[in-house]
This record gives C-alpha cells, structure tokens and sequence, in this order.
C-alpha cells in the first residue's frame, strides 16, 4: 500500500454528473481535483478550482490536462479510445485506455465475460442483413440489437420480436460504421446490481447487491441490500477478471435475476448511476472508493451499512416547469447537480433515504419525492 | 416553508476549513456557492469555481462580494462588526451582523444568559486593576479571565489561581481596548456541547449532545451521543432565546456537566467543531443544517443517528514531517482540508468513526489514527 500524500493533483475527464460526485469526494479527501470538460455551466465545472475548459476528444487539451495532474479518471467510457491512448502519458489514466476499448464495444465486453464463463445472454456480432437473419433464427425472433459502442439508456437499443421490426432495421444496420451486437432476449424476474472495485495496491471490495427498477429505459429507483444466493460467487468471478486484466477502479455490473441463475446484462467502467445510494447508506462511497483505487491505498474491507435498508429515487427532468423544492421536512438527503436545462428525462439530482428496510426506505421516498417538483 | 429554487447564490466570509466545508455541502445540494477570502489556496477556495479574492474586513471587498451572491454566511464570528453592518445589503447576512456584535463580545454573551436565566459561571467586566482585584476577591481566588473579543483556542485566556498571577496580568489588562471578562473558576466533571438550528422560517433543530475533549485547550475529540437529564431543557430554552433575538443558523453551545446540573461555557454563532462528526454520523449534517436555516427551509424533525455511537478526532498539525496517510484499512471517514502549512497544532483534517457505542467509535480512531502521519 502506497502512503499518501496531501493534494494529489487528480484529474476527470468530463464534466457531468458523475465528475461532479467524483469532485466534490475528492475535495473531502484534500485532492487537489482538476475538471476538463467544455462549459463553465457543466456540473463538475461548478465545483472545482482548477477547471480546463476544452475537449475530451481533442488530442491538444488532453495533453494540456494531463500536463496538470500526476493521475486521471474519466466519467464516461465512450471516448475515442485510439485519441486517447496516444494522449494520454503512460499509467495516468485509469482504469487503462486499452480496457475502456474493451469494454466500450459490447462485442468485446461480451467476449470477455464469455472467455471468463461469467453467464450472461448468447450474442452475435451483426453487420449485415444476413447476419440479423441469422440471429433472429438462431434467437428465436426473440432478441434486442444494440449498437456495440456509444449506446446508453436505451439509446442505440432495439428489442425485436415481430418479423416486421427485422426489416425495419436493415438500414440501419448497414449505415453504422461500429456495428451491432444482437443478444438473446432475456426472461428475467427482477434487474440487479453491484459494484467491484480493484485499486492500484491489487485490493478488492464489492459494494452491496441492489435491485434497480428502470423506467423507459432509464434507472428510476434503486434499492437494497438485496439478496441473492449467486451474488458472492459472481463477485468472486469478477475480482479474478479484473485481476487479469489489471483493471484499476469501480466498475459497475448490472444483472438479470432469473430463474436459471444471474446473468450479467451490461458492465461500466467507472462510477454509475446505480451506486449512488452509497454516499449516504454506506461508510464508503463508490466516489471515494474509486479514488482510493487510484492512489494505491487499501479498500474499506466491509461496506459498512448505515442502516439495515436504503434506497435512491433519480429526479429526473420533465421540462415543465423550474424545478423547485422543500427540503428538509424529512429524513431523505437531497442531491442536485446544477444542470442548467431541465430537459425531459434527465437526471436532474437524486435522493436517498435510510430505512429499516430497503421496501421501507423506499416507501419513505416515494412519499416525500412530490416535495421535489421538476 | 419557502419554495426553493436550485442554483440560489450563496456567500461565505472567509476561506478556512469551516468555510470549506460549508461550500461542499453547499455544493452538494446544488447552492451555487461563493467564497470571500483573501488567498487562492485558502481551504475553501481550493473548493469552488466562484471565488473572490478580497478582505473580509475591507467594506469595498464585502460591498463587491455582496453584489453577487443573494445570502451569506460567515465562519468566524471575529469581523468588524460596524464595517460589517454598513457594506451588507438588509437581510442579506446570517447570523446578522447585530446578532454577531452581541455574541462576539463574552460579556454581552454572558449578559444574554443571564437575562434568559441560562445557567452559567458568575462574571463581571475587567477594564482596571480594581476590577481584576474585585473579581479576585468576588470569585474567592479561583478565576478565568478572557479577552472580550478575538480569543480562540485559549488563545486571550488566563487562568488565574494564585495573587502572583493576577499582578502579572495587571498590564495587559489596561492595554487591551477591548476589554476582559472575569469568571468564576467551574469545576466541572465533563465538557459537553451540543448545536441548536434556526431557520428564517422559525423552525427549530438540535443535534445530540456530545462529550467534547480538550487539549492544551484546543479540542481533540468528540464523541456521542452524550446524556445529561438536564439537556432537553436547556435546548428548549435556547429554542426560546434564539427566536427571541431572530437569529438564523446554526449555534453551538459549549457546557460543562457540573455537580450542580449544566453550565454554558462559551456560544458559537456559527458551524462548530464539535458538530463535525455531523457529517457522517447524522442524516443532516450541520453545515447543511446550516444552509436550510438560511434559505428558509424546514429542518429534520429528529437528528436520525447512523449507528449508536459516533466519534470525531481532529488531525493536528506537528510540524515535524510532511502529513501523509494511509486510508481504506479501516472503516473511518477522512476530511482533509487542504492547508498548506503543518503549523504544530493546527487543525490540518479530522476523522470519524461510528460504532455501537461512544466508546467503541472512539476506541476504533484510536487503533488506526497512527495510519495518518502529521
């Protein structure tokens, strides 16, 4: 384990929310964050000193940016990955170019979880018509077609299961230049969760399972600890993977809970939406955590439970009206991330309560969320 | 209960660690958060896009400062308080700069209390030799003499039990304008404090009584929570004296737990150290607390406790080595404030821990504080 020094120069690339939370976490800690990202408005822009206006695709400012800071993270893995290998100086960014090349194309996320026989959806790469023929025959005529990279919430996804929405989406298919991934649709009884995180010093921790609940392909709630007699062995598996391929930082894994099993739907290299909870149910946030992984220090070995159910309620955005809100009246911690457009079905800020029970915390939401008008 | 808008600008006077950590839980909540203090690495100025570099003591600086943000606080209660009154805007300060003046000052503190019928130590003003004699001979040999204004720390503080001491201090007293406080020496079996809220929109908080510890005078633990079967009433009284003068945020308040019940020892108008563990022990900590006061929101009903028991250890500084730490071992949380200079005994960080009981929080800092080298 490596001793610390104070202030750090860390740096994220990016400039939304999840650089926010990253941000402001470091702060607590005495790193001296630095933010790249394009508008002084943007979320973490607000919160930082040390803010470089610029592109995180252009080859120019991230040298700028990684001639400020001694190691960086990114708040979003769907970055020109060849750009930024060639930019960025050896071991300062993490988790590693290479693995967010790996991981951004759900082709080769997918082939990683298959070499490592983590159970998850059968897939195909498809590229042409006859490809998606083929994988509507050998699925069938039950799949979802996803674009391999730069897809997210629901975005770039497709469910097919009418012969009819085949040929709509030929098209399409023959127009993207990084292609499709079709994958077997999946019965499942309920979407779960959880975060592993590896640091520099080869220390491993999980977060809690949850059960997250999406709406119109967007994360609305999430609770837990939920429970899952697959869950540890799965975790075991990953620590091995991420071993393997040297990653170094959180990663979030969602997952189907069905009756054959847990299968594991989709990873993210980095912090996520589904982990958010844990700054205030847990003694160590998936934030902190993360940074913990950078520097080389060891992991708390238990996520410490604040209370024995927690839950987090994402205020999204309707476009109605100016959001406003009562705080205060009840137990619930606010969290808002100083978007400037409240535009429909963005996440605005979050909340989270504690509770007796994950079903109770999340009653206690649902009840006081109307305090919260978007 | 106002409604709120996000984004409200806010002010803070001054830029050290209080001031720091205000901004973060500011920040947190979506308050687009400004800072007035006079250097760039200033804790607080390490922390938000929009700070001003200027004199909390210079009218043209507040005057400019007040012109962008829609409310302010401040972290030390030691301003000019007639410089202050002119160049802030009506409403615009909280606490007001009057309410400052009046609790900056120990005797007119004291003169509080005493209207109130506040428990607290015997006290008379000390300008002259006669006076000090006076309060000699008045307190029966055994006496606390303070600076009216600007003590910290001890720091203006004298203990006085022997004549030979008193003639030493004789000089001092007719050479400091603003004046000295005599006090009745306590004996008390524990120090304790505890913080009480107030919102502009009258509602009122407390937080749970805590065991406070000194050390050549300076605090270097608190633990929780603390009983005393005379606390509900004196924070019930302090509900009354703080509607009574209109004052808005949070105060703490310093006892000593005494043979004969409770005694007020010293208020602070403003965040306090004793609070700290606040932030991860509560489900509102006390500088968000701090901010619903001031924005007119309803306050928690109940301080609702992470665990049963709870401790905060405040990292001082050495001066013998460069700080350095290591984290993640333990299941402590770790604030580091960013100062750039290990002044023996300064207040550089500060650590919490939860546990089942107090003791047990306490006991588990203890175990792992060597991880963090000042």
């Amino acid at each position: 384990m490596k001793e610390l020094k104070p202030q750090v120069k860390v740096g994220i690339l990016g400039g939304g929310q999840l650089a926010r939370m990253l941000a402001l976490q470091g702060l607590k800690l005495g790193l001296d964050v630095h933010v790249l990202s394009a508008r002084s408005d943007d979320p973490a822009a607000q919160v930082v000193r040390h803010w470089t206006q610029g592109n995180v695709e252009s080859s120019a400012d991230l040298k700028k940016f990684f001639g400020k800071v001694e190691i960086a993270t990114f708040e979003s893995e769907f970055l020109n990955v060849d750009l930024l290998s060639k930019a960025t100086p050896r071991g300062r960014l993490e988790p590693k170019p290479k693995l967010m090349g790996l991981l951004q194309d759900r082709l080769t996320q997918k082939q990683l979880l298959a070499e490592h026989k983590i159970p998850t959806a059968d897939f195909m790469a498809v590229e042409t018509e006859a490809d998606l023929l083929k994988a509507w025959s050998l699925f069938d005529g039950r799949l979802i077609l996803k674009k391999r990279r730069f897809g997210y919430d629901g975005y770039g996804t497709f469910k097919l299961t009418h012969p009819s929405e085949v040929s709509k989406l030929v098209k399409l298919i023959e127009n993207e230049p990084s292609g499709f991934i079709a994958e077997a649709l999946i019965d499942f009884d309920r979407e779960l969760a959880f975060m592993i995180a590896r640091s520099r010093s080869s220390d491993i921790a999980t977060l809690p399972l949850v059960e997250t609940h999406q709406e119109n392909s967007r994360c609305l709630w999430v609770k837990g600890p939920s429970r899952n007699p697959k869950a540890k062995q799965l975790m075991k598996r990953f620590a091995h993977v991420l071993k393997k391929i040297d990653y170094v930082g959180v990663m979030g894994v969602e997952l189907f809970e069905t009756a054959k099993g847990l299968m594991v739907n989709e990873l993210a290299p980095r912090v996520h939406n589904s982990a958010h909870y844990s700054l205030d149910a847990l003694g160590c946030d998936q934030f902190t955590l993360h940074w913990l992984c950078l520097l080389g220090q060891n992991l708390p070995k238990t996520a410490a439970l604040r209370a024995p159910g927690f839950a987090m309620w994402n205020l999204l955005g309707s476009c109605e009206r100016e959001p406003s809100w009562n705080l205060g009246d009840e137990n619930l911690n606010f969290h808002w991330y100083g978007k400037s457009e409240n535009r429909p079905g963005r996440k605005m800020g979050h909340l989270t309560a504690l509770g007796s029970t994950p079903e109770k915390a999340l009653a206690s939401i649902r009840k006081s969320r109307k305090s919260f008008a978007l």
